[in-house]
């Protein structure tokens, strides 16, 4: 098992990555001085209920814990205010108090939006986290917890730290294929961020990254994990560097808002928005390297980087407006000066984000 | 004007309380330095809007501030998810950003709704308090934001503080009596609470209070923001001593809550809550004179303090059950001492609240 410290001072936490960890939950919650008096809610979604809740209820039972669980329904579209509620619901009639926990079992959705209960449930309660795609490895750091608003993406939500995480890594031994592709994305834009030998390891681990292989994963998301709480450690409640973890999802997001959060996953719109911002840069006049590497990466693990044809430039540049990117009438774009770093640029214009859509259709007419 | 500063290290803010600051209000943003690129949202109620809404619209606008606004129904039922989701639509399609500011401008449910609106918008964002009536000088110190789950209150909420209060005394005038006596009766509590000498001052200045002489109200409302601001400034997310506060509260919102948060005045509600602390007290061997001086003061205001006959004592208990203060199967009850000064007990038993109904539901047959 590997352990890695996220430093926050009084709000620091570790995230425990290695196999068998969900069926010892309950000795993690002994060790974290978790009371045994107050009810554990555990929110976990359909897909993910049938192979792992037993394995957590039983092991928090052994050692006392009552535990009431909440099932949702697999997929963006329970990030709502309404499924919000329905989970609150679950809490009140289950007798969660104030020392009580709420336990994320499954992706970044679930993580969302348990967190989110967690941070509101009587004004915040003990939240952990249990991911079970690569994708949380990204949301699993850092406290960033929400819900979705019918015209924007995580436009309703907070910052709330985890007690822990537990990442287990045989859970992810059954994922489909496609969301290990999408997890890997934000895998590989903490490389292209921060790390351009961590971004060389993603590219030549690439096929025992997809295939699985316990030891490049656990390094791989260890290694990720650790990019993204040096950044969250400087800047908590991005006033500043956070951002740069933002690469890719300025137009990300608007891609996966006008699909209705279900046609793209979350990785696969990042990883399009990721290849705009580096077509983004080379327009500005940064090295065409810069592209054509960050879209050599992208689509060795088959993620897509360019932009689907039925996609209406109107609607994509719509939906960027309501996103919280869009500051003051300008629009912030994060761009990479290089393969391993990044700048944060606010003056990006409109006509240059319609030019590189355009480019980026005319990409996949090649294909 | 009087200006009160709360005390909590860097999330520290001003509380005016004054004459015609509404009209000023622009005057305020711009000392604060809020930025003017940014809209600001401000929600109120259908009862304040007419009187109120202009003057301070008129007032941000001509210092440059673009403002929205969002009117809801007067009324506890507003503070509920439904419209809560009505308000960050009004945010989104207003284009509100990171660095916008949500004004609350009225009571303490437009205080509650707006103030967990702003620390939900994106994650958080500025909040400015305007209070209109005397009950909004307890919710308007200490950052508790939330709104109401139909199972209980206050279920769903976070801490958030606001960067300022401006309390314009003037808008207090055109209060109902009703309001005002209730009002009044969180004034009394900080009293009760923690300043003997304020409580008796309270009682020498009924009629003066009641019938809004300025200069009562204008010392009355700083003493009660000032005994708050002090116990919140040493228990800023009620680990301890903030618990003082619910004097009155744990019978009170269940009395509430089973009314369906319309028959009873929050502040009526306490009043009854605040008589049972005293008689819960007695009953558990404290001096029998601090319930009958209890009662006096309350009474004196036209406050009520016996538990209404047709609540049936089922339901109440059923209530208090799903309230936050009903921690690890012990019920969390702020008891008198003696006038100005509480304790926090944990123990109190069903059958001691059920004794207490009963003798309250007495008390009001004598009336």
């Amino acid at each position: 098992m590997r352990t890695l410290q996220v430093d926050l001072g009084e709000r620091s936490y570790p995230i425990y990555i290695g196999g068998g960890l969900l069926e010892k939950a309950g000795d993690f919650f002994e060790q974290h001085q978790q009371s045994t008096k107050s009810p554990v809610l555990i929110v976990t979604d359909d897909h993910v209920a049938p192979k792992y809740l037993p394995v957590v209820e039983t092991s928090l039972q052994a050692k006392g814990y009552r535990t009431v669980s909440k099932v949702v329904k697999a997929g963006e579209k329970s990030k709502s205010l309404d499924v919000y509620e329905e989970v609150m619901t679950t809490a009140i009639e289950g007798g969660l108090d104030r020392r009580s926990a709420v336990v994320a079992l499954g992706g970044g959705v679930v993580g969302d939006l348990a967190g989110f209960v967690a941070a509101t449930y009587m004004r915040g309660v003990t939240f952990v986290q249990m991911p079970t795609t690569i994708l949380a490895h990204d949301s699993s750091v850092g406290g960033k917890v929400a819900v979705n608003h019918r015209l924007a993406k995580n436009m309703i939500g907070a910052f709330h730290q985890p007690e822990m995480v537990l990442y287990d890594v045989d859970s992810l031994q059954s994922l489909p294929p496609r969301d290990v592709r999408a997890g890997l994305s934000e895998m590989i834009k903490h490389g292209l961020i921060w790390d351009a030998a961590f971004a060389d390891w993603c590219r030549e681990h690439t096929a025992d990254l997809l295939a699985l292989d316990p030891e490049a994963l656990g390094y791989g998301l260890t290694q990720g994990c650790s990019i993204k709480s040096q950044v969250v450690s400087v800047d908590e409640r991005e006033n500043g560097l956070r951002a740069i973890l933002n690469l890719g999802h300025t137009l990300g997001h608007a891609i996966e808002a006008i699909g209705g959060y279900g046609e793209f996953l979350h990785g696969e719109a990042i990883s399009i928005g990721m290849a705009a911002a580096a077509k983004l840069a080379v327009n500005r006049g940064r090295d065409p390297q810069i592209y054509k590497q960050t879209v050599s990466i992208l689509s060795g693990f088959g993620l897509p980087t360019a932009m689907p044809a039925h996609l209406n430039e109107q609607d994509v540049i719509g939906a960027m407006m309501h996103d919280k990117k869009f500051k003051e009438q300008t629009m912030v774009f994060i761009l990479p000066l290089a393969i391993g770093r990044v700048e944060i640029v606010s003056d990006v214009t409109l006509d240059e984000v319609r030019q590189v859509i355009a480019e980026l259709k005319e990409e996949g007419q090649h294909v």
